[in-house]
This record gives structure tokens, sequence and C-alpha cells, in this order.
């Protein structure tokens, strides 16, 4: 699959230009937001190299890096919870893009849940070994041992 | 600022335990996603070492570590425009933070919009140098030189 990005030019260009020049960090990686196209919930944080962006932006279909399994990842492959892109943006610096997706299947979250964000941290105090997470949107949409197995 | 984030466990006691156990990268940092508490729009993407992530939980108003310029940024320090966050959540891995904000001021981007995401890219095709970025709520909600005079 053939992709060519932009040089890196000068922060007025990368800012304020029309090309893309995605700012990939020391690993090869820019974040990757995932909203849901329809209702504007967060659904996961993620990693693109520059092939699971130039694949994704091909195919309107979210591929990612995985940093834990160190390869190329298609969402959705295992699980079948395909996200289709509605719209891809890119931050003023190019090191983040957001994708607004149409999340096929129940949920986003290898553990079952829609989003993976479904605790809270509370706030006022600093943190010590006495801060309790709070489940907030926590319930589970699928069972995760039947969708991936004994992979999960 | 005394603070103490919790040991990581097994995956199950981080995916679904009640501890604050944050997985910070290989400098220490992890992702933060701002959201506006009101509209849900996305607002930036930054990063948090574990003082930043200490005192944004302590103070209620966002802290972040920059990349950039390899020191903790209070934001807002600069510009006004500081973040009041209203709810904090983690994600599944604990690798990122959402931080749902009050946005002081017109705007959260140093270039003078509300938002980061003020460019879309076009999907389709194999992404090459003909990609054409496309400005979408790009209008500029402040003055970037009054706001931060010379060092913008």
């Amino acid at each position: 699959m053939p992709y060519e990005f932009a040089e890196r030019g000068s922060t007025g260009e990368v800012e304020d230009g029309q090309a893309l020049a995605p700012r990939f960090d020391a690993d090869g990686l820019v974040t990757c937001v995932a909203t849901d196209a329809a209702s504007g919930e967060l659904l996961m944080v993620a990693h693109m190299n520059a092939e699971a962006l130039a694949r994704t932006i091909e195919s309107g279909e979210a591929w990612y890096f995985s940093r834990s399994r160190r390869r190329l990842w298609r969402k959705g492959e295992s699980s079948g919870h395909v996200q289709r892109v509605a719209e891809m943006r890119v931050d003023c610096d190019q090191d983040a893009v957001w994708i607004k997706v149409r999340q096929e299947g129940p949920g986003a979250c290898h553990t079952g849940r829609r989003s993976c964000f479904y605790r809270a941290v509370p706030l006022g105090k600093a943190p010590d070994k006495s801060l309790v997470l709070e489940f907030r949107d926590a319930e589970k949409a699928f069972d995760p041992r039947a969708v991936y197995g004994n992979k999960s």
C-alpha cells in the first residue's frame, strides 16, 4: 500500500497549512482518539503508526498499532467490532488524530464495555493509596470470553 | 505535594479494580484527552507525568507535561484559559485519562481556535502528496499574538 505523508515544514506550515505531515514520536506513533460519531461518546484512545494511519485513511476503517503486541491491528479483526470512520481530524501540531466512528457491535473495549473509560477518578485531594476509582457506565455490553475466547 | 499511585497489579486488578495504577510510558507520561464538559467537543490531546496527574486530581484544574518544552505546565498559565475539571476518568489499561472540562476563555488551542482539531483528513484513497486537509470549525476564537505576545 503506497503512502507518502508530507515532510514536516515550519510551525506555521504544520499548524495552518493543508498538508498532512504527522509528527510520529520516537516509537513511530501518533495518538488516536476514537469517539462515537452519533453520540460523541469517547470510546477509546490508541496509537497509529504510519501504516495504520494510511490504511485507516484509505479504507475508512480503523487500524491501530498495538504497543503491547508490537503489531498492526485492524480494530475488530478478532471481535468483529469494526469501527467505520465517519470523519478524521488532525490536531494543530499533527501528533494526534481524532476519528468519529460508527462502532459495529456492542462495544469498543476488550473488557466488554462500550467505552474504555468506565471508571472515574475522585477529585479534590492529593492522590494516595486511599483513592478509590468509581465505576461509571461500567455495565458489560458483551462477554469478552465469548467474543475473544481464551485470548482475553 | 505528596502523592502515591498504586502499584501496577495483575491485568484483572488494573482493568477491573478500583485502584489508580497508571501505566506511564518510557518517558513517564500518560495521554490525556480533554473534552468540553457541556458540549462534549474534543478540545485537545496532551500528556501528563505523575506530578501533572496528581496536581490535576488535587486542584481540579488541568496540569500537563509539555513534551516540547520538557516541563510541567498549568493549562492557562500564560493565556488565562484555565480548564476546570468536572470529571476525570481512566481507561481500561490505565495509560490514558479523559477529563471533561469547563474551558475558561474563548479557546483551548494555542493557535487561537476553540479546539485543536480544526482540520479534516479526506478519506477513501491512499494518502500521497496530493492529499489536502480541509479546514473545519477553524475560525479563530482569539488572537494568539494578543494572548501570548511574542511567545506564540
